[in-house]
Parts: C-alpha cells; structure tokens; sequence
C-alpha cells in the first residue's frame, strides 16, 4: 500500500502511474519532460536513451522505473535486454560505443550527486564526440530520473514483480509515447 | 564556466537559466512543473512551499538553488530570511508549525532516497494534519529539487556569490512566477 491514499487500484496503476492519476495537474509536465527527453528529435536513439534512464534507476534502486525503463530501452535497442543487463551490471565491459559510455559514466556522476560531475567526465564524453546538446540531455535525463525514482519510492508506490506487466508497458510507451 | 558551451553569457543567465535558454524544449516542463509545485492553488502557503524546496537544495548543497529558493521563500514568508536560515541549520528547533516540520522531515528523507520515507514519517505527518495532497506535493518538491540540483550542479553552472542577485530574482518570481 502506497503511503497516501492514491484513490485507485494500486495494482492497476502500478508505480508512477498512480501518483499521475491523483495528480494530473503534475502530471502533465512530468509526461511532457519525459516525452521530449526520451523521445524527442535526437542524436541519441531512443533506446540509448532509455538505457540512461534505466541505468540511473538501477543506481537509484527504484525498482518499478529500473525495470520499466529497462524494459522500454529493451524495446527499443537491437540487442535487447541482454545489453541492458550488461550495463548495469558492468559499464566497463559492456558491448556498447565509446561515446555511450563516456555519458552513462557522467548519469552515474549525476545520480551521486551533480557537483560529481568532473571536466574529466566531460572531455572524456568529447574525446568521444559527444556534442554540448548530448552532454546536456544526459546530465538532465540523469537528473531527471532521480526525481521519478524518488516519487515513485518517496510515495511507497506498488511495483510489479511479474517482467510480463513491464514488457506490456514497453509495447504501449513505444507506440503512444509518454503524453498519451 | 560551464561543462557545456551555452551560448550565452553565464553572468546574466546564471544557473538553471543558462540551460533553459540553451534547451527552451525542456525549459517549458521545468518551469511549468516549478509553477504548479511551487505557486498553484493549494493548502500550503508559496512561502512554506518555497521553504521546502529552499531546504531540500540546501541538503543538496546546491547553491544557486538554495540561494534562490531561499530568497523566495523569505520574499514570501512573514518571518522572511531568518526563519528560512532557523530551518536550514536546525530543523528540530526551528519556530514552523509541527505540520511544516513534519513534512520538512517528510522532505529531507525524500533527499537521501525514496526508500528511506518510512511509515513513521508519514504519520508523524498525519498526526499534525497533512492531508495526503500536502504529503504528496511535499515529497514531489523534494524529488523535483534533487533534479534541478544535480540539472544546475552536474552542468557546472554560475552562482553570483552577491545575495542582491537573488533578491531581484525573487522579486521577479513573486510578481511574475516561473513561467513568464
């Protein structure tokens, strides 16, 4: 049970979407920030981006947005949810660009905290052709989602244990977005 | 200097102003997000709501932002500054009523991770008679905060050191709000 009484069905509306369905008035610009910052026109691909998302979470421990956005990169990306696992389990060694790396390493700085992020991240993050608007989106993705991960737990919210009830929401946010 | 070309000059647009002017996109849900959270209608007065967020960057030792929600928060409390500095160093003791504190509380555990708002928070919350909109706005304010945090920090943006600064600010917010 959720702290405060979301006046809904907490397994139909599972993790965040239940605070929105209280809240609509907040929920409107939290969807909108999402919606331009995962699937936005971008240099960086949906998936790439979903997986900072999903990799912040995991940081975070929030396990209703880890396993959603974990699933929405999964969706999203060739290699599926193999490669999301490998970079949460171990950025180093995972399968993915140069540049992807360097910006997964600055969302982790983020996620600890933002004066973590060093001109040592960043240059590595140009070395690798990273340009100012990918290092922007990253550091705000990465933000961002230690703001959902907080709602989301800050709140007591219901997550789901069942990979069936993420991989349905994946289908449903590939298709209609964050807005609809 | 900042991590990232802003293209613009960073005294006259210090901290999150930078960024927003660079990615008016992401700018838009910030603000608006800010504007319901922090000025809608609501039980909580816009000076206490200010008080949170002015706290919660405090404990993300943020200083453009704790400087500048500080600001309003006094520019909109009767007590002005030196209630906002009581809080800040010691909430324990500091003149708020037991509902404020509580949820102060409420909003500092929400700084240090979802998960470590606990049941006993909640109903210290409850017994002094925080409605579960007020516990929800409060908890939200403090997650939105360690995104504009680490948005502000994690891309090395300028803070004036002149407390001036930020009491023109906070003459523009009070008269304009954060969407204008």
């Amino acid at each position: 049970m959720a702290h405060i009484d979301l006046q809904l069905d907490e397994q139909q509306f599972p993790g965040i979407t239940g605070p929105m369905k209280f809240r609509p008035e907040t929920a409107e610009p939290l969807n909108q920030l999402a919606e331009v910052l995962l699937r936005g026109p971008h240099t960086l691909t949906r998936g790439e981006r979903e997986l900072i998302a999903a990799y912040v979470s995991g940081l975070n421990q929030c396990n209703f947005c880890c396993n959603s956005h974990s699933a929405f990169a999964a969706a999203q990306l060739d290699e599926g949810m193999g490669l999301v696992e490998q970079v949460r389990q171990d950025l180093d060694n995972a399968p993915v660009s140069a540049k992807l790396r360097a910006l997964l390493r600055i969302a982790g700085a983020v996620q600890s905290g933002g004066r973590n992020v060093t001109p040592a991240l960043i240059e590595q993050a140009r070395t690798e052709d990273a340009t100012d608007l990918e290092i922007h989106d990253t550091v705000l993705i990465a933000a961002a989602f230690c703001m959902y991960n907080r709602y989301v737990d800050g709140l007591g919210t219901f997550a789901p244990a069942e990979p069936a009830a993420y991989a349905a929401s994946a289908q449903h946010i590939v298709t209609n977005g964050y807005t609809v």
